[in-house]
C-alpha cells in the first residue's frame, strides 16, 4: 500500500481529480502498478493492469489502491466493472471516496461480484483539496504571503517590494502548481503586476488565474498577467465593456469571499489560492473561510509598510501549531485552522 | 577545553564579569575544576585551586580556562600571580580576554614568570556580551517582541493582549536573567502594566528594569513596576518633583537611542533587552543599534492592531538565517543582523 501511495504522487495532471496509485500483487511478487496520471485519462487501476506483462495476472490477484475504485461512468468506464470482469480476488483500499458518485457504491459493486473488500484506510496528504472539497462542499482555501521578521508584505504602501529569496520563489511555484485557481486583489494586479503563471513547469492544467475588480473597464490591459495564455477569470463589480483576449472570462456579481467560493465550488474547483493583498485575505480569513496559511518569513525588518493581513476587523483566528521549513535563510511557515 | 566550557555555564551570578571555567589537569588525570559563580567573587582559576585534595597538585600541572587568566587587582587579587606562585606548567587559553585591563596582559604575565602558555582559541555562545562589549564600546542590544503569525502584536492599539503561550513566558523569562538592562518605553510600562521581573529564579543581580518617559510625574506609582524591590531606572525627560520608591533612579535627559546606550555603556551594562514596544524597537532598529532578535511566533492572526515594528520609517535593515525553536505550538526565532 506504501508503494501504492508512492505511485499515486506521480500524477501531476489529474486537475480536480484525486491522485491515485494501484499495484497489483501475486504470491508475494509484484506483477504491475499504475496511477491516474491526467485528468480524464485511465484510471490507476487500469494504468496498473495495463502494465501486466500478461493480463490473466490478473486473475485470483490481490489489487491494492489508494482510493476506492469508481462505480460510475465518468470520463471513463467504471473500474470496479474491470476489476470483476478480470477475476480480481481482493481488493485493499486506502480511503473510500468522498465523491458522492462513488462514495461506498465502488466496495458494494466489488462485494456483489464476489471480489473480497479490505479497507485499509490510510491517512495522507494526498488528496487533501478533493477530499476537503467533497466533505465542506466547498474549495479548500490557502493563503499565502511572504512577509518580513515584523509583519510587513512591502516597505512602501502602493510599491512592490522584493521580500523574499529566490528559494521561496520556487518553492510558491510548487505551492501554485497544486491548485486550480490563483486568487488576488486589485491593488496587489496594480501594484505587483504579477503573472500568475506557474514557470519552469510544463503543465497540462496551470491553474486559473483569478482577480477580484471592482470594474473590468479600468484595469490596464497591458498589465503581465495578459500577456499570457493561462486562462484568466476576472471577478468584476461591473460588466465588461471592452474586446479582451479569448482567455479571459469577466465573472458580474458582488464579490464577498462568500459568494466567489460559491462560483468556484459550483465550477468545482476543489483548491484555491489567495496570493494577496492584505485586504483580501484580511476579508477571506475574516469569512472563516481559509483553512491553510503558508508564511515566507524573510529575514528583514522594514518597519513601515503594509501588514501581512489588513483592513478588516474580526476577532483574532487560532492556527494550529506550525511546520517550519528552512528555504535557504528564508523560513517556510505552514499551518492550518484549529477545528 | 570541552568540560572547562561546560564549568563555565554554572556560573549564573557573574553579572557584568563573563563565565568562566577552569580544569586542571596532570598526567592526563582531571584534579580539579572550577568556574566564576559570582560577580566580586573568586574567579575560576582560584575555586579550581580550591577544589584540588592538595595544593601542591597544581605544580607542573596544565590549567585549561575558557578565558585569559586576570593580570590586575580588580575585585579580586590576579590570578596569574597565583597561577605562577603555585608552579603551574602550561596554561591553555580559550579566548583571549577582550576588556583592555587584561587583554594579552594576562599572558604576557605568565610567560614572563615561566609558564608555557597555549592559545586553544574556540568561538563560543559564552560571553557574547562581554565580548561584544569590549569591542564596540557599546552594550549588545536584543530586541524581543511576541507577534502574531500576521506581525501584530496587539489586537487593539492601546490595549493588552496575551499573544503567546506558557512556554514563550518561560523562555523570555530566562532571555531576561541574561540581561543587566530590560529596556521598554511608557506606552508599554502603561498599556501592559509589566513587572519586567525574573520570576521563578533566585538572582544576585536582577536586571536592572529600565523605562523611558517623557515626564516621570506623570507616571502611576501604582503601576506594578514599582511594587517589587528590584532597581528601576528611568530616562525622563522632566526632572522628579515627587518621592519615590528608594529602588528608583531618575536619569533626565534627551533620550534617543544613542543617549541611553551612551549612559548605559558609562554604567558598564553589557546587556540590554528592548523588549517594546512598537515604537522604541522601531527607534532602536532605526538608529542600526540592534545586534540581535528574538521573536515569538504565536499560531494567531489578528488582522487589526498594532504590527510589530512601527512609527519610525527607515531603509530595511538585513538579518542572518534565523535560528528557529519550538515553544509547544509557538516558535522562537533567533536572529542577528547581518554585518
Amino acid at each position: 500500500m506504501k508503494l501504492a501511495f508512492e505511485e499515486a504522487k506521480k500524477g501531476i495532471n489529474t486537475w480536480t481529480n484525486p491522485q491515485v496509485g494501484a499495484v497489483i500483487v501475486k504470491n508475494d511478487q509484484i506483477l504491475g502498478q499504475g496511477h491516474h496520471a491526467t485528468f480524464g485519462h485511465e484510471h490507476a487501476e487500469i494504468n496498473a493492469f495495463k502494465s501486466l506483462k500478461n493480463i490473466d495476472d490478473a486473475k485470483n490477484a490481490t489489487l491494492y489502491v489508494t482510493l476506492e475504485p469508481c462505480s460510475h461512468f465518468g470520463k471513463t468506464p467504471p473500474c470496479v466493472q474491470k476489476i470483476a470482469e478480470l477475476g480480481v480476488k481482493k481488493v485493499v483500499i486506502g480511503q473510500i471516496d468522498p465523491n458522492p458518485l462513488v462514495s461506498g457504491k465502488g466496495v458494494k459493486y466489488l462485494q456483489e461480484h464476489g471480489v473480497e473488500v479490505e479497507e485499509q484506510l490510510i491517512s495522507s496528504e494526498l488528496n487533501r483539496s478533493y477530499n476537503y472539497f467533497y466533505k465542506n462542499n466547498r474549495p479548500l482555501v490557502t493563503v499565502k504571503y511572504a512577509m518580513t521578521l515584523d509583519g510587513k508584505i512591502n516597505k512602501n504602501d502602493g510599491q512592490r517590494s522584493i521580500v523574499s529569496n529566490q528559494a521561496t520563489f520556487e518553492d510558491s511555484q510548487q505551492l501554485r502548481s497544486q491548485q486550480q485557481v490563483i486568487l488576488i486583489g486589485e491593488n496587489t494586479l496594480k501594484i505587483d503586476d504579477p503573472a500568475l503563471t506557474v514557470r519552469d513547469r510544463k503543465m497540462l492544467f496551470p491553474p486559473i488565474r483569478a482577480v477580484v475588480v471592482r470594474d473590468i473597464n479600468q484595469i490596464s490591459l497591458d498589465l503581465k498577467i495578459f500577456q499570457t495564455d493561462e486562462p484568466i477569470w476576472l471577478f468584476s463589480e461591473k460588466k465588461n465593456r471592452r474586446t479582451l483576449p479569448k482567455n479571459v472570462e469577466v465573472i458580474v456579481g458582488e464579490w464577498t469571499p462568500e459568494n466567489i467560493l460559491n462560483y468556484l465550488t459550483a465550477q468545482k474547483v476543489q483548491a484555491v489560492l489567495v496570493e494577496g493583498g492584505s485586504f483580501l485575505q484580511a476579508k477571506f480569513l475574516s469569512a472563516g473561510l481559509v483553512e491553510k496559511l503558508v508564511i515566507y518569513l524573510a529575514n528583514k525588518i522594514y518597519g513601515s509598510g503594509l501588514p501581512a493581513v489588513w483592513g478588516v476587523d474580526f476577532d483574532p483566528l487560532d492556527f494550529a501549531k506550525p511546520t517550519v521549513e528552512s528555504l535557504a535563510d528564508n523560513l517556510k511557515i505552514t499551518t492550518w485552522r484549529k477545528d
